[in-house]
């Protein structure tokens, strides 16, 4: 997916010649962005408002393949998965800064692809790219992102404060990211066997675009303001469920109870998972990437939310002594883990 | 330079592990960082000053060679340098993340030394790490560092607010890193030649200092608000003396003449330079990674700063059709041109 019918050699620009040529059509779109690119620093005011700021690095073989991710794609992955990080603070990112290492095996029209995911993530979620850095590697490419934004301080959801008797809540659904990157790793597998096979990902697209291109959950922020509800804690799926709620818990010294049946999983998920011999609840629970929002609400807001489609409340807050568990479909109560990706492969 | 009498290995931590083992001591020094390491993002309050942002990647292999460079050293110069580029901006650096990628050939004590660098870094400039990502690559150790800091609008020095007349200044004495760097190469090739050669450093103290531990000129800083000083631009110095010369020139749309007689250079880089049949001017003008400050003041300004030992007038700037000429020693004018360290090799 590297080539290009065009390849002109990052070499023929210089570092400060590539940062000119990718930055020089960007407009700045957010008040709060006094000076973006082209200074030793960029210059935000925020006024009233506190900044946050949350930072990735994400490297080539261990956090994307690009034998079947496309630049553009993750290039605005790369980015939307900062800015959930923002979310999931309940404020609204306004900045980024964008930094890669790369090798000489990328082309310009490469580096050109990415940065156009990148941007159309900043163009999507109004958000400025005011800097960063670009330079060499002897191999691979490393990606390194940090979202800035604002928040009011009173409105800002930290993880550590859900209390006994709150509503666990997540936004979306599970697991399908986890399998999207499942069929994706075995049509890389099929094409190494045989590089005539066509990729067979029909009737995949919800999934695929799950792993490939997902989406930070801006909305589900709007619509929390809207309703005038502040969560009482809050975090970002980037690990699975189950890894999300034991921060959440050990950062509140609470435990909880998670009920099975209400996970919410795409039918697309859930048959994928048993086609690969899977268990469509481990997937939602240690799958991970989805970028969804789980957070705990007070009993009173329950109204405010019970309607939503795209909320799901999956259980709910107790005394720490209780435990974190899971109570499986049957009803029996099982303590919850994290496991994250590699057990799950492992079973 | 990685070996230790102990070897943790860092699997047995894993990701999270790892993260709170690094993290779980810091201390937060200032009153803006509301919540540091621990969350989805940390939250900073500036209150009615604006918010500056940094960021820069460091690559083994291309930015530092651990051959010969100690990691504690190399923490803290990839701290120092970027919290420069705040202080570049006329403003205070006040927090920082880091993202490291690192191979499993790295165990956990060599990461508690690159961390340790860092910290000291953070302890010296009054500066709190809040947050980052640790992840794993195939090969090599990159370090990504995002400085935030403060300033008041009213006093933040961009590059391109030089005017015709203003005095051209710069702070310490430039080359040193450069010819630090040549003292260490050649150490390393001998090395390589017969490893039982001790490696020949004596009297070379001072330019390996500049080399392997750099500061950021927080002094200059404090000395100019403390002379009620606004330089009219600014800019740090990490890719030369002439490169980030043009660099003011071409922002504020300026000439300038750079006198090669008025270029501080230490006995130290001067000598070296000429052992190694180089031009210590040119080593001033191309080697890069002093990171002292250039900066420009009105003419007005001069009597506050004409006294001070550490802060040298080096030319002044024209008008843009005069072009941006360097006046040798003999009194000829050249124009000056950013080379970059490989042409400087290559004489």
């Amino acid at each position: 997916m590297l080539e290009n019918t065009e390849r002109t050699e990052l070499s023929t620009l210089g570092e400060f010649g590539l940062i000119k040529h990718l930055t020089e059509h960007i407009e700045i779109k957010n008040a709060s962005t006094i000076k973006g690119v082209g200074d030793d620093a960029a210059v935000i005011s925020y006024k009233d408002k506190v900044t946050l700021v949350s930072t990735d690095i994400l490297v080539e073989g261990v956090h994307f393949d690009l034998t079947y991710v496309p630049l553009k794609h993750l290039g605005f992955k790369s980015v939307a998965v900062n800015l959930s990080d923002i979310y999931a603070m309940n404020g609204q990112p306004k900045q980024i800064t964008v930094s890669i290492a790369l090798s000489n095996r990328f082309s310009l029209e490469a580096v050109e692809e990415l940065y156009a995911g990148m941007l159309l993530a900043c163009e999507k979620y109004s958000v400025d790219l005011v800097g960063g850095d670009t330079t060499s590697t002897t191999s691979g490419l490393v990606i390194s992102i940090t979202a800035i934004g604002e928040a009011d301080k009173e409105k800002i959801t930290y993880r550590n404060g859900a209390k006994e008797k709150n509503l666990l809540c997540v936004s979306g659904d599970l697991g399908g990211a986890y399998m999207g990157l499942q069929i994706l790793e075995r049509e890389k597998a099929v094409f190494k066997e045989n590089p005539k096979v066509q990729p067979d990902l029909e009737g995949k697209d919800y999934i695929l675009e799950r792993q490939l291109k997902p989406e930070a959950r801006r909305d589900i922020i709007q619509l929390l303001n809207d309703l005038k509800v502040i969560p009482t804690a809050m975090i970002d799926i980037s690990d699975g469920l189950a890894s999300e709620i034991l921060h959440i818990c050990q950062a509140s010294n609470v435990g909880c109870e998670l009920y099975e049946e209400k996970i919410p999983i795409d039918p697309q998920t859930f048959d994928t998972a048993r086609q690969f011999g899977l268990d469509p609840t481990l997937c939602a629970l240690s799958g991970g990437e989805d970028y969804e929002l789980l957070f705990t609400i007070n009993l009173e807001d329950y109204d405010k939310l019970k309607n939503d489609l795209d909320i799901t409340i999956i259980g709910h807050i107790t005394n720490p002594e209780k435990g974190k568990n899971l109570i499986s479909k049957s009803g029996s109560s099982h303590p919850l883990t994290a496991q994250g990706w590699d057990a799950l492969l492992k079973k």
